[in-house]
């Protein structure tokens, strides 16, 4: 029977998450967990809480040896990595919640967890309720993962909800998103899906023990979505959701990207609403199985952290056994994706880059095709982020053997179907 | 860095689920896990494999040192615990699928566990594809865990799925449920909700530390349901499931019971459909977390004894969390339910043993009422199982604080609006 260890906490930011931790922790005796000090920023501002608790200097909770675990939920990156850092040198467990910088810095993040011995879990940073970094590390061998879709941030789905269910334009369901407070302080990192890819950057090593950079992954916002799309998208009777998304391709190899695209409604995705967010996995035998839950908002993110405080109550560490104990898989370039792409201006779209075109709308004021086109295309082109240009992938996008789609296209042109 | 064990099984069953285990243990070898011996009942028939890999005696399975894990896949429970139990004392790991088994025996087996220190894991016994009792084992602490509610029976939900969905009578859903392979060769282990309640009792020892015997449950299935409470059901927009339930009462204790419930459209279990399982997690912040997947069938619980064959690599372990770190939660008798019962002849209806009766509605045929009963009386009474009558809980069945309850009835009846 393992030891139960005793935890004293140095908690980094008082915000709703850090305010709202420390009021449980306080009621939850049964935790053996007890806050010891709260270090902020904005050291004048009131708190409720005993003024002997704040300190403005890092080091009164870094250097103190009585505090054995620090949590971290701060919104400045930066800060966040020396923190941490720091914290896991002079021998502390770490809980965080900063996905920007755990995406930024997972290589060294992963040495010093190493090189310390320590554990450094941010459970709260993808998906924030949905326990999937420990169901990817400690469920789904890779071996058996043949795919993991996903909806990886609150705000954008909440605000293309508003769009879809309300009818908002974008502005509108921004401003709602923000008042509720799903957004990040900066809509961007939401908006344009720098948020979403830098949780799929750590989601995929825990998945399959890929280790990338955010920049080396395909991906966009919803930045570019127009009224028109979504009318499509209603006529079709489907949803458009911004879908972080990875599978293994016979090649060994795994394609993923996080990009807009078309929702069927017997799609488990389509059910998630608001600031939900859900992840679909498919693995050997088992069929889909989905799981669901809040992904944004204070509440959502203090549960995944105290699921991680309690984990380092009985010494829990991530393996990365993906990539420890497993052949790591690489990211691959060589497929194909089926994408939906909106416009005003024919003229800039590259018609001789796509592999080929399966329908073209000329309508009344925006025009859209569906074609095929590969993902090296797409990773080094610009044009489909400019121009007015919407790009949104289609259902089941991703195609492999383009040869045979190739040849059924043909026999079918054959055949006068197309 | 945990060293990476290699795996010889000796597999027990080789009906759909064993042989295709057999199959996909040959095409992953990067699972190290090897089959090398079959112990089957019936020798004579043919098989898909070398006759070299099948053998009629446990013994060379059981006594032979080289194979250090054990895979239980057969129908008879009481097989089952001897090849479990003396596969754990020759120093052996363990994966079982046998729910009736490991309900009926838990004591014993967690005894064992202790004595010889081997794994003994059952992820399929339980939502088969759904990892629900790594999830509460592992991630909800107790202390944060406010209540868990989940279909747990696919074969029952496919029923009733049928019976809403396509009208079809009770026993027009069995017989298609039967041929689809969802229910167990003897239906009344799961139409009377024995396997539900079999299941129930473990996972309350994952979620809880609850250690009761089957028998020790308030439980019944759905073979009183009456086509009459398909109608009611509709008519509110509300289904009819067989809910498996558990929540924490204000007195520290936890009412758990399986019982048919009407859910309403905004349920999460409302979605679970056909064989599906779906389990509701509450836990302290994060609202509702939904878990959703294949709960029967061959290939769901293939997948889930793949992951616990995977997990054994690694020398995973359930170590009863809730049982041996925590004060462990015991059942509580001191709550009510409110229940809607249909009935063709009111005089079977005991009225004195209600706290009070909401609504009586005599209608041709059959009558229904909805009332406020104890936990204790449904317990002990029989009268609600016998004599046409059809027992089902209210969303939201649990009532604490009767006084309370009472005070407000009978203001609104003063007011007038009773």
């Amino acid at each position: 029977m393992e030891t139960h260890k005793q935890l004293t906490i140095g908690l980094f930011g008082f915000g709703v998450v850090g305010e709202g931790l420390y009021r449980v922790l306080q009621q939850t005796p049964s935790l053996n967990a007890r806050i010891k000090k709260v270090c902020i920023k904005n050291y004048g501002k009131k708190r409720n809480g005993p003024a002997s608790l704040f300190t403005a200097d890092k080091y009164d909770l870094l250097n103190d040896r009585d505090i054995n675990v620090i949590v971290e939920v701060i919104d400045d990156a930066d800060a966040a990595f020396t923190i941490v850092s720091t914290a896991l040198k002079n021998g502390k467990d770490v809980v965080s919640a900063s996905k920007k910088m755990i995406a930024g810095h997972l290589p060294e993040l992963l040495e010093l967890q190493q090189q310390t011995g320590r554990s450094f879990l941010y459970e709260s940073a993808a998906c924030a309720s949905i326990p999937v970094i420990r169901n990817l590390e400690e469920y789904y061998d890779n071996d058996l993962l043949h795919s993991i879709k996903a909806i990886v941030n609150g705000s954008t789905n909440f605000i293309l909800t508003k769009i879809f269910e309300e009818g908002l334009d974008f502005k509108q369901a921004l401003l709602l998103a923000q008042q509720a407070g799903f957004a990040e302080r900066n809509p961007q990192l939401d908006v344009e899906g720098y948020d979403a890819v830098n949780k799929w950057t750590f989601l995929l090593t825990h998945a399959y023990g890929i280790m990338e950079r955010p920049a080396s992954i395909l991906f966009s916002g919803i930045q570019h979505i127009h009224a028109a799309d979504a009318e499509v998208a209603r006529a079709k009777r489907q949803e458009i959701k911004l879908v972080a998304q990875a599978q293994k391709l016979k090649n060994g190899k795994v394609a993923a990207f996080v990009l807009p695209q078309f929702v069927k409604q017997d799609d488990p995705l389509a059910l998630v609403k608001n600031e939900y967010n859900g992840v679909v996995i498919e693995s050997a035998f088992a069929d889909k199985q989905f799981f669901y839950g809040k992904g944004a908002g204070s509440f959502p993110t203090a549960s995944a952290i105290l699921s991680d405080i309690s984990a380092l109550r009985y010494h829990y560490k991530y393996e990365y056994k993906k990539l420890n104990h497993h052949l790591p898989h690489e990211l691959s370039n060589d497929f194909f994706l089926r994408v939906y792409i909106s416009f005003d201006d024919a003229s800039v779209i590259p018609r001789e880059r796509f592999e080929w075109i399966e329908e073209w709308h000329a309508r009344e004021g925006r025009e859209y095709l569906v074609g095929v086109i590969s993902h090296r295309e797409l990773k080094s082109a610009e044009w489909w982020k400019e121009n007015n240009v919407s790009l949104i992938l289609a259902p089941d996008p991703v195609i492999e053997d383009l040869e045979l789609r190739k040849l059924k296209r043909k026999s079918l042109e054959l055949a006068g179907v197309l």
